[in-house]
Parts: structure tokens; C-alpha cells; sequence
């Protein structure tokens, strides 16, 4: 894997590949001492044009586990915020040797484009860009369905039937999501408001409902809750959205809807959450909730793509030899 | 030790491990190379809530000392101060596998809670809490004190005589060091104005004076000066503060009372100091000032906090030994 | 070398040793894995009192690729920025046990003081001090004038032709250069509007001309180009600088300027460049340009200053063993 830049650029067998390549990290991890020589030496940039600790954090412990020297370059105050270009930032990045370059970007696009304008050679890793993807977050979910819902090696997740629910519209992580889910063979419904689905999502592999119980009457194997960011509330959003009581009356995972999924199912959300908004506390803190969990898959997931990335054709050899 | 949350949580024998381990820790940072592989592949995180260039550095430092990998999450900017509560963020350390959090907040009690709420199974590790608690601070002030007053190990404090002088009432580092010194056999003094003396002060195992000078004719063996608070003395302490000038002439340390005190008496203070205020320069300087000691015994004390709860059952192992 | 403050300290002979060994460590950066185990154990502290992200990663990049642990300390949100003095700060870095502290600071002279205060044993690596003097940016233009124009170790600039353009008023950076290139044995022509030239100018060893076009027509081996501070521009810099427009015009290097230069001519930026203003974009990406390299170079000569300050005496034994 040269970069990843969305979830729609992997065929069903590379997922697979990044999905098993996880799943060795992750059993490395329950360890006491939980490092791995394999990138020793190798330099992986952290380049955060928004804040985003939680995923700063994830990556940059992904890295240290696997031996990897971190670099944290916040945009905030650097020469960017005097006026530098993404370019010219590569360019500084490429010629410091930069081995990886994980960026978070708050223009759609900028990962894409700093991958291949043939600025840097390094491996360039999508953090979330915009609305448009965050593919490890993606890649974390479908790692958490298959390992409670399709556990073993080599398998996707044919058949399975997942609700992704709430402000698609404003939602990288449901965009990433639905093209991932479909590659791997998942039935993916979209719930939101009216107001808040994109337009042009008839093309999007999935089906779109406005009614969650409906849907969770449909008896679905796993309910993704998108986070509500507030500030979209304060109609700034135009009349867009509801407000918050009626959001979470409407849209919000509570006890009585977490009763209507079949025993099986499972309850995802990428965090940080509002409790009492997208989800109750009766929810997010039910036996079915793996909301902790995907944190912790997080980091293998996020280990498997840096190993994958930067260990090249050698990848095929021990995660646990230095590359 | 499974935590560090509070001095009053210290019996004599446990104080008394903490130092000796300081101690050997302290006898390799006289080395040219410092740096020990005990705590190879064990991560840190240093959780702060509230800005502390100082302790972050001094526990940034112990941890990459013993080869711990160590994540600076400050919760500025962060998840935290978009309303993310406590528990999601010790639920996502956790879930990373932080093996200790170092916590500072700016609530009493904060750390207790991540170490008792069952949300982690990382060693907790008080940073300053409010104005509660600063247990790394005390012990390195108690390490200070034997280091120059009480030398060899297993010794603790008995009968040596302290004075705690300055702003009492919003001091966790003066909490914490009464309750370590009296369980080390020490007999503190606090002195204070009036208006800077808490409330339910006649249960502390110490006694109060509001006269410096009275004190220092008592020839305490050291003298432990406070930092004021600047923003304190602008009048939002509601007439709690004295003036500087007056708050100088009758708490501050200058020359002339450095000169009452007995030869081998030595002085303290946990910075940063205000020059000209709590302290004169001449005081600062003076060959009986241990203050910048203070600051090398920080990193030693913090190595051996680390060691303690990070080693565990296997703490009686040598130090230098990969845990 | 004990500390690196300003380039008119360094003699030929010493320049050339920085140079010769910034080129052993460039080689070692052509390599898949770049880190070299050098300065395993020792500590780097990164003392930032002005953001400079750029220096600053160039600087973390260095030390971790020599294996050191690197302590960032921005003094924003900090003690400093509570009052602490340099003098407190820097006890504290002793007393933590800092081997390098690498410090930008506002203030012309304060590395010096750092240095020759008496207050740390740590070597003192200058990384900008107000308008006086960031010597490793010197060095990386010499070694990057000397890679493309003087190759082989050993060599100086002798005879080399180099003219200097921009606002030399408030740079650094030209008179760091101004006394590198000199001791080495170029001839160095300021280039600048009459009201941005330096008071005292006549005593430094250079020349000075207002008129670009005049001292390109004399062929200069290389042109170095200075970044303008574009905030100067607003009016508060009291009339001494041109409007925009009219500073591109005279002073910017365009693609017509750049074809009058002699073909082995070379350009370079201290970067960030702000393109259009200074320097155009078919000046700013010619082949001819040297910008990115020069921070690739930068690296290099940073681990070279970073080794020679901290390897002592040894800094005649391999570079790629342990010290």
C-alpha cells in the first residue's frame, strides 16, 4: 500500500490485507510490554492543520509502538498560519526525510493532493480531510464488526446489515464508512434528517431512511451514531437542523431503542460523544456498546496502516522484524 | 505502589521506599549518559488540564530517563474543551494502553477519580490537583530535606523542624508537605497573614503562625517559602491579600532574616520564585538556597514514582534492569 | 566545539570541521533508515521563545536521528510567561540535566548570556536571537554553496561571488551570512532599499549596492534571497518599507533577473518564501534553485552542531558510535 487517501480507493482485498495486518497488531497489544522494533528509525510526521487530540494521540501511539520516531507539526502558529503553502510545506516535510505523513486537513482534497503532486516521497495517510473521508476511522469500524460479528482471519463482512445514523451531511466518517462497508460486502442504511443528507447520495452504495425506528425494526446486526457537533446547532446551520431536544427524540440511541436491536448487535460511535444527544448513557454504556473498544482498535488499525505503508514489499515478512 | 494521589495516603514505609528508590535513581543522573532502559516500552501520558511547563517537563524528562515512551496530551484545544468528560478521556487512554497517566487539574479530586471510578487500569499519578494536592512536589521537597539534614537511606525526618510560609490557603504544595513531612517524623510550622490560613487548619498535624520572624527566631532547621500568586494580590481576592510591598516586608525571605536562621538550616521554595516578593535575590542565591537542587531531586523523585507504580511486584529488582 | 552563538565566532578552521562534518552525516541520510545510535541517552531541550515550527522540527529531526531525546519547551503558556526570568529557566534545564539547549529567542544576545551566565553546563546552540545572528542557518547556505560550487571536504568559498538581497535592516539571517561567507572567503554583496540597510554597515566585511539589476549584471556564483516579513509592510514599519508592488518590482528576483544569471549560478531562500513578493514562482522552482535542498541541509548541519557540541573531544572518533 503505497498511500491511503480514502476507503474508496481499496478493493476487497486490500481491506482484507489491512484488516489482518490489524488483527496481528492487536494481539501484540494485550502483551505488558507492547512495542515492536519494525519501524525503528523511520521518521512519521504528524501534520495537523485542526486540532484533533484523539487522533493525534492514536497515530502518534501507533508510531511509537512500532518504534517510529513522531514529529508533531500543529499548523497553528507554524509559518502555514504566515501564509506558506501546502507545497511549500511538503516540500520542508520531503526534504527532512519524512518517511510518513499522516495530515488532517480541514479542505477536502489536501491529502490527495499532497500525495501526488510528486511533492514528497513519503506515504502520505489521510486523517480526515473536510467532509470528505477519514479512512483509519473507517477501517477501525469495520475491524470492531468483524472481530464481534465475523471473527477469523481472511473474512469480510458479507451480509452484514449496518445503520450509520445521524448529520451525514457534515460526515466524513459516514462517507468513509459506507464506500468501506459496501467493499467488504455489508448492507449499509443511512438515517438522518431530511436536511441533513448530502445531495447526490442516490450514487452512494447504500440505502437512505429518514425513520431510525423503522429501521431498527429492521432488526439491523450494528447502529453506528455519528457524533452532533453542537456548534451546527446554534442555527448557524441555516434551519438545517433540529434542535437538540427534538434531535435526540427523533435520532438519538436511548434505552428503549437499544432494546429493539437483535441480541447480536452492536453499538458504534467514533467519539467523542454527546451523552443525552446522539446517545444516552443507558447506551453508551450498555454491554453492547464498543465504543471503548474501537479506541483501542484504533491504534492496531492505525499501527497495520503506518506497517503496511512504510514496510513496502517487505510486508509480507514478521511485523515484528525491523524494517 | 499502585498509585500516587495524596501524601496523607503514604505511611512511614512507603514514604521511606520512595526515597530510597530516589536516591539510587539520582545516583545514575551524576552520569554522563543518564538515560536507563528499566521502563523500555511503557508509555506515559501526560494528562494536563491546566498549563505547567515545569512539572510536564520534570515528568517528560523521568519517563525518557527509563526509556518509557511518553504522549503529551493537553487538553487545551482537545476533545476535553469541546465538552468531552473525564471518563471518555480515561476511557480512551485506557483503550490505548497508557500504562501511566500523569494528571494535573485544576479540580480537587480530579486524579482520585480517574484512579478509582474502574475506568483504567494505567498507575495514576498526581500532577497537582486545585488546591488539593502536589505529592511529587513534597517528595522532592522531603528528599531535599533528608538529602541535606538526615543523609543515608532509611532515614526519614524525625525532629527536624520545618517553617511553610506564605499563601497557605490556595497552596496544594503546602497541603501535601504537611501531611508527608509529619509522617516522616518532621515538626512543621505554617506561616501565613491571617486571611491566607484555611479554615479547619487546627486538624492539620502542624502548628500556625502568623509572625515570620517569631518563627525564625525558633531556628528551624529549613525554611520552605510559598509562591504568591500575582493574580491574587490584584483585588479579586476580595481583601484576602496583602499589598506586594507589605506582603513582602512581613512573609517575604530577605537577607536579614536568612541571616536569623541557624548555620546548617537550609531554603526551600517549589518555583517558580518572584524575586523581590516571597523572596529577596539574596535569598534566592545564597549558598544555603537548595531551590535548583530542588528541581534535579524533581526528576529523581518522578523516576522512582514511575519506577514504583510502573515495576510493580518486581520493584525490588534492580533499577537498571528492563521491567 | 563548546557552544555554537554567532558565526563571527567561528574561525575558518572550525567552519570548514562543521561543514566536513555536516557533509558525513548528509551521507548517512541517503540511507533507507537514516538514525544513527551517536547521541543515545542524551538530552536535547528545544527552549522556544518565539514559534518557529520549522527550525524548531528541523532541530527535533536532527537530534532524534542522532537517538537523542528531544524535550520541546515553548515558553508560551509557560512560567516565562508568568515573569519567570532566563535565569530561572535556565537553572531549571540544568538542574533536569538538558546536554543541549537549543534557544530562539526575541531578545539580540540572549543565547549569549544562556551561555555565559555561569548558570548551565549544557551546550548552548543559538536558533535565532532577534535580528542578530542564527548561525545554523549560515551554515546550511555555506554547505549548500559549497556542495554545488566547492565540493570535496576540506574546502572554503574562496573567490566565491554572493549577493544578498532583501531587508537586511531586520535579518538575522544576512548578517549571520554576511560574517560565515566572509571568514570563508567569498565576497558578499547586500542588496536592499536604502532604508533597509543597517546603520554601521561600512564596518562589516561586505559590500552594499541598491540597485539589483547592477549587481546581477556582474555575475554573482549565487544569489541568496531574503524573506520579507510581510506584517513590516503595513505602515508600522514608519515608511522605511516600499509597497508590495513596488519591492517586487526593484527588489524581487523574477525570471527575467533569474536569465542574467551565469549558468552555474545557484539561488537560494531561507524560506518560507512568500512567492510573488521576493521571489516569483519560475524563480522559486527553476533548476537552478537550491530552497529545498537547503532544508535537507539543514538537518545535516544541525546534526553536525548537535554532534560536535556534544561529543566533545571524542568529535574526532566515528560519527555512527555511540557517545
Amino acid at each position: 500500500m503505497r498511500h491511503l487517501l480514502s476507503t474508496a480507493d481499496l478493493d476487497r482485498a486490500e481491506a482484507v490485507v489491512v484488516l489482518d495486518t490489524a488483527a496481528q497488531m492487536a494481539a501484540t497489544q494485550s502483551r505488558e510490554i507492547k512495542k515492536l522494533p519494525t519501524l525503528h528509525g523511520r521518521t512519521v510526521v504528524n501534520l495537523f492543520f485542526e486540532d484533533s487530540t484523539r487522533t493525534r494521540i492514536s497515530f502518534e501511539t501507533a508510531a511509537k509502538r512500532l518504534s517510529a520516531d513522531v514529529i508533531n507539526f500543529s499548523a497553528k502558529g507554524s509559518s502555514v498560519s504566515k501564509g506558506e503553502s501546502l507545497k511549500d510545506t511538503a516540500l520542508t516535510l520531503q526534504a527532512m526525510g519524512a518517511d510518513a505523513i499522516v495530515i488532517r486537513h480541514q479542505a477536502s482534497g489536501a491529502p490527495h493532493l499532497l500525495a501526488h503532486a510528486g511533492w514528497v516521497d513519503a506515504a502520505v495517510i489521510n486523517a480526515g480531510d473536510g467532509t470528505h473521508q477519514h479512512p483509519t476511522q473507517a477501517l477501525l469500524d469495520a475491524f470492531t464488526l468483524r472481530r464481534h460479528l465475523r471473527p477469523g482471519l481472511g473474512e469480510d463482512l458479507a451480509g452484514l446489515r449496518v445503520a450509520i445514523v445521524g448529520d451525514v451531511l457534515h460526515s466524513r466518517v459516514a462517507r468513509s464508512n459506507v464506500h468501506l462497508l459496501h467493499t467488504l460486502g455489508a448492507h449499509v442504511t443511512l438515517v438522518a434528517p431530511p436536511t441533513l443528507v448530502p445531495v447526490g447520495v442516490e450514487a452512494w452504495p447504500c440505502e437512505v431512511s429518514y425513520d431510525l425506528d423503522a429501521t431498527l425494526a429492521a432488526a439491523p446486526d450494528a447502529v453506528m451514531m455519528l457524533r452532533v457537533q453542537r456548534e451546527r446547532m446554534s442555527g448557524a446551520g441555516g434551519g438545517f437542523f433540529p434542535s437538540p431536544l427534538e434531535y435526540a427524540r427523533r435520532y438519538g440511541l436511548d434505552g428503549a431503542r437499544l432494546r429493539m436491536l437483535p441480541d447480536h448487535a452492536i453499538v458504534l460511535h467514533p467519539g467523542p460523544m454527546n451523552r443525552g444527544l446522539e446517545i444516552s448513557a443507558e447506551a453508551a454504556d450498555s454491554p453492547r456498546s464498543v465504543i471503548v473498544e474501537q479506541v483501542a482498535n484504533g491504534v492496531a488499525v492505525r499501527m497495520a496502516v503506518l506497517y503496511l505503508t512504510l514496510a513496502g514489499s517487505s510486508a509480507s515478512a514478521p511485523i515484528e522484524e525491523t524494517r
